[in-house]
């Protein structure tokens, strides 16, 4: 299998995408296309290979890259040559299967919608972060993607993260709810009020598997209240950001719990295999990247700061996202 | 200064909110008003008296309760009669300058917008909790009141907020912000992006004192990004029960790190005072209830859940609310 990395995308690019891959390459017994200024590119393979090793890389050259600021539309044009666009035509002519890029989010949206394009039927595609609840992961779709949406945009959200965290992560029976400000049937908007309607009603389409559990308050969310949660992309990125601001604030509070005097400070030192498995189970770099769900070929967001770790699950991510068949079961369950 | 508090709001009344009343008439040197059936209010005042002491009590009678499950508009019609609308009626005929429930919140609302009324010139009365951030505290406007608003009202949320932040807590030149998925002008939906040119043109309003800041990200407000945050009621409403949900992880993961094993018990024992510390700043029941502003009179709604530490704070705050005249305020930079 071969997956292709934009050797560019990134805060820390390329040296964390190179030790990433490398890392991932072995690891995961898959070989890493990084796309970028090849000059560059070679150097920095070759300068950090006494620390890396040898991994089963190749490089393909590209020519800048896509800014944050930059007009996504771009990937298409003047930057379709840079080092998301040509990871993009790699996926799209065949030569990888699928892509990771830790560059311009909304370059990434435009690229697999329109570059690689939309499995047949999917109206958009859902940026799908997974996140950490106390007792497991959960799917959040969207995360951003599409700040406003119709109900059936949400019906289809449901069913790929539905699929995805069953065929990606093994989930059974995956609980789908609906992020809504209470739990009975009319709460929310007219938005929550139609897509819940349309959810309840699955058993007109006859492929589609939904254990749909109705709205779920954001309160339950990370407390394991359900597998799947369903909203769209404003509410989704606001939910999604609230979170990593309270794991912000949760670092913050522990450092001044255990700083407060002598004593709590030797709490620490006696504490410090708990607070190592919690850093542990709030770290996005041990997860990867966020999929697209909803295009033609697996596509994986990284996090715009991923280090060498986060560069690697993303891989071993995408790698399992192809061997899942999550793409071909989306495409039978919409029929 | 005569406090009213619904005698029978809330999941652990009337006990709770005898012992929070007896407490908070004592400690801040207010009257306090229960209102309910006056037997069983009179017998379980004496009741609980070995144990509360003798505070600055009166009870007004009040027939049956409204229910969360209930039409809120029935607190005009056939539940004016209930502890709820009784503690509206003695605020209305100036009997008492503040009202505290923890009964229905869209009951509150109604009767805050419709019994005691609005604010000359707001649209729409916002329900504003107060919450801790890493250093301090703010305000979101609106907590869950107005599911969808219009860019002026968000305005009108921002400038009412800033007063209250700014005269009861005395947070000085209080930093508004509207709460987006990112910082930039032209981020978000059509409703942040018109709020964001409003926000910006306050200088038209001859009284408004408004220290706009911008879009603030959700991640940025528990770090203590803003004073006052911004946004309408489905939002804010996601927004504040993330932040609860992610209040539980915290608390379970805490629970995990110092229960994993007999070292990390023992780290326990010396760094419980930075837990109790953290606790405590993470705790509702501190602060008192969320005030609803926009309405004439001070109208404080405290939690479901409220025990009597949480009525005795609340009571506290609609103490400070009637002293700060923060309601005059209103008015004139609202002109």
């Amino acid at each position: 299998m071969r997956i292709v990395i934009d050797g560019f995308g990134g805060d820390n690019a390329p040296d964390e995408v190179i030790r990433g891959a490398v890392a991932a390459s072995r690891e995961y017994n898959v070989e890493v296309i990084i796309t970028g200024d090849e000059k560059v590119l070679e150097s920095r393979v070759k300068a950090l290979q006494s620390e890396t090793g040898v991994g089963n890389l190749s490089i393909v050259n590209a020519d800048g890259v896509i800014q944050v600021e930059d007009n996504p539309l771009e990937i298409r044009k003047s930057k379709k040559n840079s080092s998301m666009g040509v990871a993009f035509d790699l996926v799209k002519t065949e030569k990888a299967d699928a892509i990771v890029s830790a560059g311009s989010t909304a370059a990434l949206m435009v690229g697999g919608s329109m570059v690689i394009g939309r499995i047949k039927g999917i109206k958009r595609p859902a940026l799908s972060p997974i996140m950490p609840s106390i007792n497991g992961k959960y799917i959040l779709a969207d995360g951003g993607a599409n700040l406003e949406c119709r109900p059936e945009v949400l019906l289809q959200f449901g069913i790929m993260g539905s699929i995805y965290i069953n065929k990606v992560m093994g989930v059974e029976k995956p609980r789908v709810g609906l992020l809504n400000i209470g739990t009975e049937e009319e709460k929310g908007r007219e938005l929550e009020q139609q897509a819940y309607a349309l959810f309840k009603s699955t058993s007109q389409m006859p492929n589609a598997k939904l254990n749909f559990v109705g709205n779920v308050e954001a309160r339950e969310v990370p407390l394991g209240g359900c597998d799947v949660i369903v909203t769209d992309g404003f509410t989704g990125n606001i939910y999604l950001k609230t979170v990593e601001g309270m794991g912000g604030f949760m670092k913050s509070t522990l450092k001044q719990l255990f700083g407060k005097n002598a004593l709590t400070k030797a709490g620490y030192l006696f504490a410090k295999s708990g607070v190592a498995d919690f850093t542990k189970k709030t770290d996005y770099r041990e997860t990867g990247g966020s999929p697209l769900l909803g295009t033609a070929k697996p596509v994986i967001k990284a996090h715009g700061s991923s280090d060498a770790k986060a560069f690697k699950n993303a891989i071993r991510q995408a790698k399992e996202f192809v061997e899942s068949n999550a793409i071909k079961e989306i495409e039978r369950q919409l029929v």
